[in-house]
C-alpha cells in the first residue's frame, strides 16, 4: 500500500503526443456508413458538408495506429489534464474486498467529464479550416459545457441543441454554456424542419439525443459556413478519447500495475472506447486477456437487448447510417437521469467489438447505481455523475465478487464526470422519489420496426 | 515558459506534513478573546464547551512553529490533495502582460473550495474525542458541503445553519450536503433562541453568517456531547489552512520562483490566512519583501471600511468577543451572491497583521469582480466561485499595471473554489441583471454604533 499513491499524475512530458488509432489494431473493420440518400456506402464528399475536412480525414483513417496531436490542441489539454490514475484505498476498505480498485477521474475539469477532451480537438480544426460557426446537441450538457468552453476558447460562435428534459432538470447547465458564450436551444425546437416535425407528432416530448441531433445538422448543413460537431459514437470521437486510456496506461505502467477488469459506462461510448483503446489494442494482438465490461442504463439497453443493425444515427433521419448496436432511431427512451446515456445507438467501433466477442455489456437499474454512487462518494469524497455511476455499480459488483472468492484482482474503471449538475436527481433518490423504468419487449418492439423496415437491413433482422 | 509546467503537483512525499503556525513568528500576538459574560480574557475552560479540546489547545498555542498533521488527516488530504498550482500562461497573454500569474488552484475537490482542509482536521479531532455530533454555520454552502463530506467520511452527524439568502440561491448546494447526509436548516429559524430572536426583529431577513454562527453555538452548547465547528476566523482554522501556503511555497520552490505579489480574498480570512502564512512568517523574519493584499466585497469592507475593535464574533452576542477589523456584529451585509464574504469581522491574525502594515488591502465591486470571473474562465477554462473572483479581479489589476509599467512580477493568488453552484449570480452577470452595493457611512454607523456600547473598547474608537 506505501508505494503506491493515492492519485497518480503523469508530467507533461510524459503525457501523450499522439492519439492511439485502434483502428489500425482491428483485423476487421466495422462496416461503413451508408448515404441516407443513396442507401450506398458514405464516400468521403457525402460527409465534408456536415464535418470539417480534417475530422472527415480521421473518420475514414483505419491504418495510422498512432496521430499526432496538434501542438495548440496539447496546449489546451495542459489546463486542465492530466487526468488522475487514483487508487480507491477507501472504496477498498468499505467493501472489504481483495480487490484493487483504480480509477481514471475525468471530472477535475470545468465542463465536468472527458468530452472535453473530443471538444477541443474538433473546435481546433473548425478554426484551422475558417469555419465561422459551429452546432451540436447535447444530453446531460456536459458535451455542451465542453465544447462551449473550446468554442470560447478558440473564439467561434456555437449554438447548442439540448434535450428539453436535460435543460428542464439541469438548468444550471444551460447557464454555464451561456457563461462560456454558448447559445442554448432547447430540443425539439422550432428552429429547424426536424424539431416542427417532431413537436407535431408529439408536443409533450421531453426529446432524445438523437433528435436534437437532428436539428443540430440540420442547422449547420443550412447555415453557410458552419458545420457540426459530435461528442460521441463518431471514429473520430474514440480517437481523441484515446488519450484518456493512454494516460491510464502510462499511469498504471508506472505503478508496476496491469488490470484484469476495465469497466466503464457507455451512452455512445465515447469514453469508454478511449479507455479501453490502448489496452484493447494489446489484447486484439494476442498481448493480454483483461476483460472488458460496458454498462448501460437498463432503461436504454442498446448492447444487451438491442438489434446488431444499419440505423439512423439521430431520430430526424438526416444523418448517414451507421451498422450498430441500436434499439431504433425510433425509440424514444424514459427520462432518466443519466441523459448522457440516453441514446439509441452504440459507437460502430465497440459494437464491432462486441459483435466480436472482446467486449462484454451489462444493463443496470437506476436506483443501483445511485446506491453505488453515495457509497463512492461518501468514501472517496467525489460526487459522481449519474453516468459515471453506471461504471461505479459494476465496479463495486466485481468487488464485492472478489469477496467471495477471495481473489485479489486489479479493476480499472473511468470516473468519466462529477455530478454537481445532477442534484435534482441526487434530491429524489435521498428524498426516495427515484425509480426505475425498464422498457417492456413491446416498447422496444417500436424501434425495432423501424430498423426492420430499413432495405439495408433485409436479411439482418 | 518551456520549462515551467502548467501544472505542477507535489508527490505524496513532497506534501507537508506539519502545519505551519504563524503566531510562533509574530513578535506580537493579537489581543486575547473576550470571555462575554465576564468581559474578560477567555481561558481554556471558557472555551472547552464550544470546541473540541485539542482545537482549543491549538486555538491557544502561539508557540509551537510546527503542529503534526495526524495520519488519519493526512490520509483524508490524499483524496482530493496535492492540489495544483497552476501558471496562467493563457491569462497573461490575454493581458498581454510581462507579468508572471500563478495561482494556487484549491477548488479540485467536491466540495469546490479549500473549506475542506480544516473540515476534516475538525471532525477527526471530534471523532478523537468520542463526540457524537457536531453543529455549523455555512454561507455560500461551501463550508457546509466541506463539513458535511467530512463528517459522511468519519460517520458523525453534523446540522448545518445555512445562511438564508444563500439557502435560496443556492439549492443544489443544499442538496449536496443532504447528499452527503448533513442535515440543513435555513437561518434564522425558529429552532434556537438566537433565530427565533432575530425573526422576532426582522422577519424578513436573509440572514447573515454572523446569525447563522448564533444558531449553530447554540445547539451545540444545548445538546449533550456536541460540538461546534467553525470554518473560519479562528486561529485554528488558519492553522490548518495553512497547509495551501506549505504546498504552494514548496511548488513555487520546486520551479524556482518567489512571489512579489500575493492575493486572497477575504472573508473571515481562513484562506488568505492559510495561503500567504509562511510567506508572511518569513517575512516577518525580514527574510522577503512580498506585498500580501486581502481583497474584500465592496458591500462588506470589514478591512478598507471598518473598525480595529473588540467585537462578537456572531449577531447573536453568544461567542466570546474577537478584537478584530469588524463592521459591528449588528452590519447586516446586503445579498450580494459572494455570501462566502458576508461576514461582519475578520480573522484576528488577519487584523493584526493588517494593523501592523504587513498586509494591504482593497474592496472591489460584485460587478467588477464578475468581469474578472468572466475572462479568467473563458482563458483559464475554469470557473471560479464569486469568492475566488475577489481575488482574480485585483490578480488582473496588478498585471495590468505591470503591462503599463512594463515589469514583470511574479504574481501568486489563492484561487479558492469553482463557481458551479452559483449559476443563479453568473446568470444575472449574463443577463445584464446584476447591481452592486456600497453601503453608506449612514449604513455602517448602525453597526459603529453597537460597538461603541461595549464597555471593552472604551478608549479605542
Amino acid at each position: 500500500m506505501a508505494n503506491i499513491p493515492y492519485r497518480t499524475y503523469l508530467t507533461e512530458e510524459q503525457m501523450p503526443k499522439y492519439w492511439y488509432n485502434m483502428r489500425a489494431d482491428m483485423k476487421q473493420q466495422h462496416d461503413p456508413f451508408i448515404h441516407p440518400g443513396t442507401m450506398k456506402p458514405a464516400v468521403k464528399e457525402d460527409l465534408l458538408p456536415v464535418f470539417c475536412e480534417e475530422l472527415v480525414n480521421q473518420e475514414m483513417n483505419t491504418t495510422d495506429r498512432y496521430i499526432e496531436i496538434p501542438e495548440q490542441v496539447r496546449e489546451f489539454y495542459r489546463t486542465y489534464r492530466p487526468a488522475p490514475l487514483i487508487r480507491a484505498y477507501n472504496l477498498e476498505k468499505e467493501l472489504g474486498t481483495p480487490a484493487k480498485i483504480y480509477y481514471k477521474f475525468e471530472g477535475n475539469n470545468t465542463s465536468g467529464s472527458h468530452k472535453l477532451n473530443s471538444a477541443v480537438a474538433q473546435v481546433y480544426y473548425a478554426k484551422e479550416q475558417g469555419i465561422t460557426s459551429l452546432t451540436t446537441e447535447t444530453g446531460a450538457g456536459q458535451w455542451g459545457t465542453a465544447l462551449s468552453m473550446a468554442a470560447a476558447y478558440f473564439k467561434i460562435p456555437l449554438t447548442v441543441y439540448m434535450v428539453k428534459v436535460s435543460s428542464q432538470q439541469k438548468p444550471y447547465r444551460k447557464a454555464i454554456i451561456e457563461t462560456f458564450g454558448g447559445k442554448v436551444i432547447p430540443s425539439p425546437s422550432d428552429t429547424t424542419e426536424a424539431g416542427r416535425k417532431i413537436l407535431a407528432e408529439n408536443p409533450e416530448t421531453g426529446g432524445s439525443l438523437g433528435c436534437a441531433i437532428s436539428e443540430a445538422v440540420e442547422k449547420a448543413v443550412t447555415t453557410p459556413n458552419s458545420r457540426y460537431v459530435l461528442g460521441s459514437v463518431l471514429d473520430q470521437v474514440l480517437l481523441h478519447q484515446a488519450i484518456i486510456g493512454s494516460e491510464c496506461k502510462a499511469a498504471m505502467e508506472l505503478l508496476g500495475e496491469q488490470p484484469d477488469i476495465m469497466i466503464g459506462c457507455a451512452g455512445g461510448g465515447s469514453n469508454l472506447g478511449g479507455f479501453i483503446s490502448e489496452y484493447m489494442g494489446e489484447r486484439l494482438q494476442g498481448k493480454n486477456n483483461i476483460r472488458f465490461i460496458a454498462v448501460e442504463p437498463a432503461s436504454c439497453p442498446s448492447f444487451t437487448r438491442g438489434k446488431y443493425a444499419y440505423d439512423f444515427c439521430d431520430t430526424g433521419r438526416m444523418t448517414p447510417l451507421a451498422k450498430m448496436y441500436t434499439l431504433g432511431s425510433d425509440f424514444m427512451p424514459s427520462p432518466i437521469h443519466a441523459g448522457g446515456l440516453r441514446y439509441h445507438g452504440m459507437s460502430p467501433i465497440l459494437s464491432k467489438l462486441y459483435h466480436d466477442g472482446m467486449l462484454e455489456a451489462r444493463a443496470v437499474s437506476q436506483t443501483s447505481v445511485f446506491d453505488a454512487a453515495i457509497t463512492f462518494s461518501r468514501v472517496e469524497q467525489i460526487l459522481p455523475a449519474p453516468e459515471s455511476s453506471h461504471a461505479i455499480r459494476v465496479a463495486i459488483d466485481e468487488a464485492l465478487k472478489c469477496k467471495e472468492t477471495g481473489e485479489a484482482k486489479t479493476i480499472l474503471f473511468n470516473l468519466t464526470g462529477t455530478g454537481y449538475f445532477d442534484m435534482t436527481a441526487y434530491q429524489q433518490y435521498n428524498e426516495g422519489r427515484m425509480t426505475d423504468y425498464i422498457p417492456t419487449d413491446a416498447d422496444l418492439e417500436v424501434g425495432f420496426e423501424s430498423l426492420r423496415k430499413l432495405p439495408v437491413n433485409e436479411g439482418l433482422l
